[in-house]
């Protein structure tokens, strides 16, 4: 699709401009900063337009002297008012012209620009979803690093994907393997999708070893640098649970065709078993420029100085089945998929608001998975929701946990 | 291809015959009897044209009652007469009608034929290079199974297959494994090929374990059941050798670009490391079946119940560098592909014939390539040689080798 975009610029006028437009709401975490990085390498191939932050204006300004975007957003309002002073009395001729917005609606004016050719979505948490769904309506490539928008309103999103004909690259290691795995082949052919898991920090471990663990044990991850949030999810094991949903809605798999593989050196991304018997794998070293590049990239890959595999050194591949006793997110995330409707929605935002509480040591590890439960089977069930019923569970679910949790 | 063959007769005609014709060279050895088996599967998807055995005449007419062949070539001139007796005094329809050719000429009448969409060239040695070269000429799709057609003329079959437009499609399950990690893919972006190896019987071996080892010992192959001759090889890893030498032709790499992992599983059949960093990997149970079957329906996948990978039962895949000392064979085989010409023509008619001698307990073990390495540095080198270089050179070596070897 933006081959043809290119081909056609190309046709139409001389400029040669076959650069792809990027937009990347949340730049400066973790996700964004890579994606930045992997444009930095590239120059010849990318332009940013928009990029956006929620608090750290520090970094904001870095990137746009660096990138020189044409608008980006703070999302918080009072990190906004300050970064409109900075801009009021600057006399940088590229800050002086740039477009700055605020809150949702600033992610949404970012997201719905028609000039953009990928939007990478790498906002953590439920903001991401309105301005994904505006910039599908524009047949946006989506760059998905944002997985509360397929988990939260999974069945909302593909429907709007297909019927405006946007595509939606997923950028997260496992969710990328995938993609990659399924290259050239037909998805009506998969037997089962092999999803690879780290295992997380807490791997072996049992119940009672896990009882009364902190959040300072649970942040130290094994294999991948992330943000805090996705790294406590890493050591629930509900990081796994959010990729099963994904993985359902970006490649129409059955729940019970999804078998989490705990592979603790996180060198298979994943895997593709087809229905001829046969398993691709995708694998690498764990860096996530290379699946932000891919999906910056594709269908095309391009050169990258990226670390090379050395099997010989790893020597050994493992892998082991999850244990959903001692990881219950797990388990709640396979059963909210089987049942469908809006069960995944209120997983999403109970899990949200909990890792919060988990962070500020207001709850107990486990406590995680039970308030999950406990929110999921209290809500009023939807089985066909639209925007505003998600939008609405989501904040009843968020309340309810605020309420329900002393 | 194919499929556009399939299209075509489905609106040219009603008769709605949507099944791809198949003739296979050597349909009584390992690969040939198990491309029948996948046939025997599929009924509704395959019909068989042409089948040639080299004495097997008795497994063959149990063929020819199943698969009901057209034509049949008798390799051996002797059980060609004993097979004709049979047939005229006969009184089976299907075999009375039945055209029965011997010799070369006769595998060549099999190959050459223009209603046959597949050949499956699953004879052992030299003898393969005829015949599908003639069937080239026709643009028929080449099941290549037969490893000396582009270890001894690769430079050759390349070029009329690329004249002729003809597809070549690998068997062996590591070239399928490489041809099905480039699904999708552009083979410009291929960055390494990590083909693997079992290691043989002999993996960990030292050169003094070695020096006085029988066939007996050699014959014990852990994960794969083959011929005789391939099983030698494997147990010096010229199989190996011979593999890289095919992998050069088939994919277009660079020698130097071709890594030999020794992977005791035998799970990974072989990877693709891109341009990127990303390396896609092809896996499953070892079976032959899988890659044949991927030969006569590619480019599709079809359904099969054969054996799933269980990695949770398998645990650990390892991986280990290939020991260039202890088995020169493999080290000869990547020479002589750089340095090109006629040397890999020489390296794969030496082994065959002390192979053979290997089998009859004439030579030790080392002696295998030690004969290699004289009876190339012993030839009058070609830069380019045509077919009737290669057919000379071929002999010229046995006869040598013959001579040489007391």
């Amino acid at each position: 699709m933006i081959l043809n975009k290119n081909l056609k610029s190309l046709n139409e006028n001389e400029t040669l401009n076959t650069k792809k437009i990027i937009s990347i709401l949340g730049s400066t975490g973790s996700i964004g900063t890579q994606s930045l990085d992997v444009i930095r390498l590239n120059p010849e191939l990318f332009e940013v337009e928009g990029i956006t932050t929620n608090k750290n204006t520090k970094l904001l300004l870095e990137q746009i002297k660096e990138f020189k975007p044409r608008k980006v957003t703070i999302f918080d309002e009072d990190s906004y008012l300050d970064f409109l002073k900075i801009k009021n009395t600057s006399l940088d001729k590229d800050l002086v012209k740039l477009d700055v917005y605020t809150g949702l609606d600033g992610l949404v004016e970012i997201a719905k620009s028609k000039s953009i050719d990928i939007l990478v979505t790498a906002v953590v948490g439920m903001i991401g979803l309105v301005p994904t769904l505006e910039a599908i309506k524009n047949s946006t490539t989506i760059a998905l690093a944002n997985k509360e928008t397929l988990v939260t309103a999974g069945s909302l999103v593909m429907k709007e994907a297909k019927k405006y004909n946007a595509s939606i690259v997923p950028v997260d290691s496992e969710h990328s393997a995938i993609f990659q795995c399924l290259n050239g082949e037909d998805n009506s052919k998969i037997d089962k999708i092999l999803l690879t898991a780290s295992g997380g920090p807490f791997r072996g471990k049992s119940k009672e070893d896990l009882i009364n663990v902190k959040k300072e044990a649970a942040l130290k991850h094994p294999n991948w640098t992330m943000g805090q949030k996705i790294t406590i999810d890493s050591s629930t094991l509900m990081n796994k649970g959010l990729e099963v949903i994904e993985a359902k809605w970006l490649f129409g798999v059955d729940p019970d065709d999804i078998v989490v593989h705990v592979h603790p050196q996180s060198i298979v991304h994943s895997m593709v078993q087809f229905s001829d018997s046969t398993v691709i794998a995708q694998m690498g070293c764990p860096d996530m420029r290379v699946p932000i590049q891919y999906a910056l990239t594709y269908p095309e890959r391009i050169d990258a100085d990226f670390e090379r595999l050395n099997l010989f050194e790893i020597a050994n591949l493992s892998f082991e089945k999850a244990n959903m006793e001692v990881f219950p997110c797990l388990k709640l995330a396979f059963d909210a998929l089987k049942h469908g409707g809006t069960d995944c929605t209120v997983l999403n935002a109970a899990n949200e608001v909990l890792v919060g509480k988990f962070l500020n040591d207001e709850i107990g590890f486990y406590d995680i998975a039970k308030y999950i439960d406990i929110a999921i089977k209290s809500h009023d069930y939807i089985e066909e929701p639209n925007l505003e019923d998600i939008l609405k569970l989501d904040e009843w679910t968020r309340d309810f946990i605020n309420k329900t949790v002393k």
